[in-house]
This record gives C-alpha cells, structure tokens and sequence, in this order.
C-alpha cells in the first residue's frame, strides 16, 4: 500500500539535500555559534543526527475510532504490542520507528538514547515512562516516518481515574514535535467528549498540521453520514476557531471492504488525498529544515554582532559598574547593533530573555568582532542556502498548500 | 409534487381546531381584554382574520442561488412576475397567496389592506413598498403556506449602491413573523459574502425556524460537495453560535434530473425530508397558535386584576396624588396582587413600559373587577382550551422535533 505508491516518493534529491544541510550547518553556522556562545542563550549546537529526524505523524482520537487499524493499514502489518479490539484497547504512547530486527524499548530506556528525540519526556516522569514505548519494526513506511500510536481519548471519570499521568501536557509535547497530527473521529458516534474538546484544544497554533479523519463513514447511511459529517464541521469550527476550514477525510480507513459500497468512489479518493498527503511529508519536512536553518543562521548573526558590540564596550577598569550600564541600556545596544550592520529587528532576540542570560556573565570573556567567521554565515546564506533551494524540482520549492477546492 | 403528499398533511382536525381557537378567543378572552384596555397596553384585538393567518416560510439567500427556482418546483409552476435567470433576477420582496385569480397586488396597495399581515411594513418607507409585492396565484402548496421571494443578496458596494431601503431591517421584519426560513446556498459559490453574513445574524433568535439547503449538489463531484458542505457547516456554526446543528438539507431543488447521479438516493432522500418539514408547518402553525392563545389569555387575565386593583385604590378626593403614589410604588401592586390572587410573576407586564403608560391615564375611568368576566377567561384556561388539545392526535401533541440523528 506504501509501496506501491513508492514512485511518488521524494525524488532522490532529498537525500543529498539533507546532506548538504547538515554540511552547511557544521561549516559554516556551528562555528559561529561556538564562538558565541549562542547555545548558552537559545538552543543547544545540532549534531547531525538533530538533522536525520523523520518527519512525526501523531495520532490521537477518542478510543475505539480505529487509530491503531488504521496504523498496522498504512503499515501493512502490526507493530510488535499493537491490539486492536472494540474495548480501550492501546494503553500507552507508541513511537514506532523502522528497523530490521522487532523489538520494544521501554520508555525509561528510551528517554536516555541521546540519538533518540525522546529525552525531553523524562520531565513527564515514571508513571509517564511506564506508558511509553518505541516499537521497532520493518515495513516500507517507516523508512520515511515515525508514527506514533496513542491511548484513546476517554470520557469523563474514566479518564480522570485511569491515567496518573498528564495526558493533554504529553500530547501538547507530540503534538508541538509532530508534522503532520491526524484525528480521528469515528462516523458511529460522534459525542466529543469534554477530556477530547481539550485535548483538540491545546493543538491550537498547530492548526495547519492537523489532519481530520472520520472514520468508519462505510458503516452509516448517506444521510446519516452528511449529519454526522456535518455535526463534525459545526463544531470543529467552534473548538479550533481559525477561519480556513480544516480538512476533513471521509472514509474506512483499514484493509476491510467497505460496508456500503455506495460511497466507494468518494472513499477512495478521500483515501488517496490523505495518503500523498503522508507522502508529501518527508519532503516537505526537508524543505522545512531548510528554512529552520535560515532563520537559525540569522539568529546566530544578530546574536554575534550583539555579543561582540558587548565585548567592544568593556573598559579596562570599572567592567561591573559597565557591564551594569550595558544591561540596563539593552535597547539603545540593540538599536546602535540593528543600524549599523542593517540588521532586520525580528532576528534580534526577546530582550527580558537575553537581560537576564547576560546577568551572570563576564563579558569581557566574550568573543571579540570576527568578521571571517560572520563572513562565513553570511556566504551560506547568501549563496549555499539558495544553492539547496535550486536542487528543489520547481513544483516543491513553495510548501504545497492544502487540497481543499 | 405538493399534490402527492396529501395525504401527509394535517388530517380535517387541524380546521376544527381553529375555529375553536376563534370561538375560545370571541367569547372567553376578548370581552376581559376589552373591559380592561388590554390593546392600550399591549398589542391589539384580535379578530377572526387574524387567526387564518396561513404559516409563512421566507426564502433567502445569495443572488441566482436558485430561490426562485425552488419555490416554482414547490409550486408546479411560475407565480405572477416570477423571473429566473442567472444574473440578479428577482429584484423585490414578494409574497406569494393563495387565490383563484391570478395578480399581483402591489407593494402600496398591499399595506393599507386591514385583512393582510403587511400593515407595519408601511414604515419602510416607499422606497421599500415599490420592491414588495403580493403575487396571488393557485397552486395546491398555496392553500397551505404563505411564501416569500427575496431579492438575492448582493455582494459588498452593489448591494449598498443598488438599495433604497433598509434590506436587513426588512428580512428581520420577515423573519420574525416566518414559521419557516429556508436559506440558500448554491454548491457551486459558497463564498458567504459579508451582506449575507450580516442578513443571517438577524435570524439570531429564530435558529429553531431556520433550514439550510445546498442547492445545486448535484453539479460537482462527491469530493468537492463535502468540502463545500463541511466549509458550510463550519462558517454557520461560527455564525449561528448555536451548540444545536442546524439542518442542512443537501440536493437540487427544482424539476430537473440530477446532473451527477452518483448521489441520487441521497438527494431524494433530503428532498423527502425538507418536504415533510413544509408540510409539517400547517399543523405545527396550529399547535402555536393555541400556545399564544393560553399565553395572551394569562397576560390578559393579570392585566384586569392589576387595573382593577388600581381602580379600587382610587379616592373620592386627591386621585392625582393617588396616582402618582400608586405609579412610583407599582412594584408594590403587583406583588400585592400576585399573592392575592395567586398568579405567576411571569405573566406580569414589563414594568417600566406599564409605567409609561399608565402616566397619561386616568385611574378613575378603569373598570372595577369583574368576577365573571375573569372566571370566563379562567374556563378558558382550564377547560375550554385542554379540550381543544385533546382533538390533536397524541403524536402531534409535541411539536415535532427536528430530524437530526
Ligand atoms: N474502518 C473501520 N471500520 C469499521 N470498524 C473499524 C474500522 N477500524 C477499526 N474498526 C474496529 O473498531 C474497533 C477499535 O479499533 P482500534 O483498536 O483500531 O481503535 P483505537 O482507536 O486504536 O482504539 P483505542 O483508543 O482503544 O486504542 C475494533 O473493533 C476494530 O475492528
Ligand atoms: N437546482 C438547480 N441546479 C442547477 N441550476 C439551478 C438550480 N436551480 C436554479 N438553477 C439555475 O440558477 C440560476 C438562478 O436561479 P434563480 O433565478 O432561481 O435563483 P435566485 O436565487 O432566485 O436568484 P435571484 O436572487 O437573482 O433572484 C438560473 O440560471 C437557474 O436556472
Ligand atoms: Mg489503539
Ligand atoms: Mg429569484
């Protein structure tokens, strides 16, 4: 099902693409940021395997709307502790990832992989971990993707008793990670339980990589499916608020028949909307990464010049009471930084944030000016960035938008 | 088309009851508002004409949506002055009646006529009047509905160049009086224009009245109707504000065969179920039309106890100051009244607009209390009007709730 679909796949150029990000980065970006300090003020240097991360579908829904069937259905297969069944069936968070041989590593073993991007989720803690695994396995899709499975939404009670972890803050976390969060909903009851409405709530500000299933639409006459379809779109609106409609796919998402063979036409070509959209993803995740590599070179820039304007400014004698001066005049630095290297203002960083990093540090420590070093930057944003961009078949260079008519 | 279904519509009961309404109306309530100047506090007396009024079902929507098309589907044929085309076609208001001989009543003529529902359109202005007309015509439906024909709404200058007069307050006017209001969309252009916007939020308050179609269904494909259906529900949802789903019927509604079969049982099936709406609203009308009968009759009835109770405090000497007296501590009289004489606060007048109006009157000229007068509302209330319910079968004793599953 993946397979045969393989000739719409990324073109061979994503690969070298990605090779030439992580080159540029380690070439030309790293070194300024090492001699800046830019990691002690925004995010940590990237390794190459930062840049190997495969493109996350999350799925979330309420229990029973058939989100682990429809997972073994893109995977042509089951995943090592999968279960499906009528009852809340999957219990826990299920990263699974390609890999020749099965096998389940356990969250606490996972959140201490460094090459894993799962360290974060350690804060969630023991009860958290316990539900948490990675199931390793071999099938066509996972070359390009991690899925992740989740537990069921429940309602009410049930959910409040039964999970001692924070359910919605470790969605939030996956959701914020993720590149494309597939809902889905099932055409047999619609009730957005109250625990569901909120976890559809804290995706806000990710409205663009949600993706909405209504499952099971082969199990419901036309009428009914049109109220149901309906009652969906009414109150989605509602729970999401953004103007542009979300879009919805209408189907049976598994390897079954359907139903009722009324709608096959329409279910089909639902069917295959979602799945280029899937496979859309890896190559729109690379053309992501380039830009996330801009904007993180630019920060890195801005951020330079800044430091070393500080360093520049330290006097022999008297750098506390300096220091001091400098830190209260933040603003007038950044201003006499943004005109004097023509710098756009929205590449300089949050001013609170940066005050009170600066607070516990010597700048007379600080790199001084080195123009060889920006020089270097700038060429890779002027010249290799764009270099990458061109390797880009033209029809991708712009993120294709979303399908609706 | 309306013919067939005959048989659906309210069995010989449904005359019956109203002229028990009429009756109950005449004998047992009339002669207690007239003795107590009812209708110079609240509306007017009613007269027997004024019970036939026929439900009134408003088309609107966008221009060349297909309004008029609809209602000459519904109708077996054209309505005097019916024009359809694709560009804005029909350019007023037009209520179309029932009647042996075909013509059309102009908006003028029609407003000084005591016996039609349009006096208190005359405020509208002539600018208005010259866009408004009745076409009187025989069709089967006729002797039913009253229906409504409007202009299209335009989008943004046109539709402020191209009117007189004060479109929305006008639909609000309609609106308010409809049993029924159908808006329509055409599948084709949804783009809810800001005009339209705008109309549908004065229907706020009457969403139990509003049915929404898709018209045109069947000219796309089975993908782009249920995302123009989906981004339909979405935006009413957002308009509406109601958390209740409003029904859309989804079809094409006029004489010809469906473009793209593919859906036909589906159109059929929402075409069935709109019609049983329409036809549902004879009977519907009726069951209303006793609830605002035991509503006015309760009105009526605190009203002669709060004027007799006035009248009865007036002095031999020192009325004025009575009055006055009597006018500031009015929220003392109704209380006194309502626990004398065991009555719900409910029923009780607004008391500053009561205020007003008791200013320029003098208390002395009011009638006294008359036991028998009030005991004939009473047998109204508790035996007259239960025995009017009575001759409804028991599966219309409940207004039919909508059809949503
Ligand atoms: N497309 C489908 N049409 C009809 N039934 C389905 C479909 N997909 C799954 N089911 C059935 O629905 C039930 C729930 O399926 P499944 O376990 O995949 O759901 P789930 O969303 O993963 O549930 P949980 O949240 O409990 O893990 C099973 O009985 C399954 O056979
Ligand atoms: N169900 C339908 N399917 C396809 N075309 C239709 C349908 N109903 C009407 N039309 C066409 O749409 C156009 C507009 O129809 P019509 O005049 O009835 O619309 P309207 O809403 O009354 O417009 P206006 O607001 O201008 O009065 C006409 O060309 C008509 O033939
Ligand atoms: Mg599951
Ligand atoms: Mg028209």
């Amino acid at each position: 099902m993946w397979g045969r679909k393989k000739a719409e796949l990324p073109p061979e150029v994503y690969p070298s693409v990605l090779d030439g990000i992580k080159k540029i980065y380690r070439e030309n970006i790293r070194p300024l940021e090492e001699m800046y300090r830019f990691d002690e003020f925004n995010s940590p240097l990237l390794r190459d395997s930062d840049f190997d991360a495969k493109p996350m579908v999350l799925f979330l829904g309420q229990y029973s709307t058939g989100k682990t069937s429809f997972i073994t259905y893109l995977m042509e297969g089951e995943y090592p502790g999968s279960h499906i069944g009528p009852e809340p069936t999957t219990d826990r968070f299920v990263a699974i990832m390609g890999g020749k041989d099965e096998m389940i590593i356990p969250g606490n073993a996972l959140v201490v992989q460094a090459d894993m991007p799962f360290r974060a989720l350690s804060r969630y803690g023991n009860d958290f971990l316990n539900k948490f695994q990675a199931s390793v396995t071999n099938a066509p899709i996972l070359d390009d993707l991690v899925i992740v499975d989740t537990p069921g939404v429940l309602s009410g009670e049930k959910q409040r008793i039964g999970r001692s972890y924070d359910f919605t803050s470790v969605v939030e976390w996956f959701a914020q990670r993720a590149d494309m969060i597939v809902l889905v909903f099932d055409a047999h009851k619609l009730d957005i339980s109250d625990e569901f409405k909120r976890t559809i709530e804290v995706l806000k500000g990710q409205d663009d990589k949600i993706r909405v299933v209504l499952n099971k639409a082969d199990g419901v006459t036309g009428q009914q499916l049109l109220r149901v379809y309906g009652a969906l779109m009414w109150s989605l609106g509602k729970v999401l608020k953004t103007p542009e409609v979300t879009r919805v796919y209408v189907g049976s998402f598994w390897a079954q028949p359907y139903q009722n063979p009324d709608y096959a036409k329409l279910f089909d070509a639902e069917r295959d909307d979602l799945l280029r959209d899937l496979h859309m993803l890896p190559r729109q995740s690379t053309i992501r990464k380039v830009n996330e590599l801009v904007k993180r070179a630019r920060l890195a820039k801005v951020h330079a010049y800044v430091i070393a304007h500080l360093r520049a400014e330290m006097p022999v004698f008297g750098k506390k009471s300096k220091q001091e001066e400098l830190i209260k005049g933040l603003n007038t630095v950044f201003n006499a930084v943004m005109q004097r290297y023509q710098l756009s203002p929205g590449d300089f960083p949050d001013i609170v944030r940066f005050r009170e990093k600066l607070a516990h540090m010597d700048f007379s420590t600080f790199s001084k000016l080195n123009e060889r070093v920006i020089q270097s930057a700038d060429d890779a944003l002027a010249t290799e960035i764009p270099k990458l961009v061109k390797m880009f078949p033209l029809e991708h260079q712009v993120v294709p938008s979303q399908t609706n008519p």
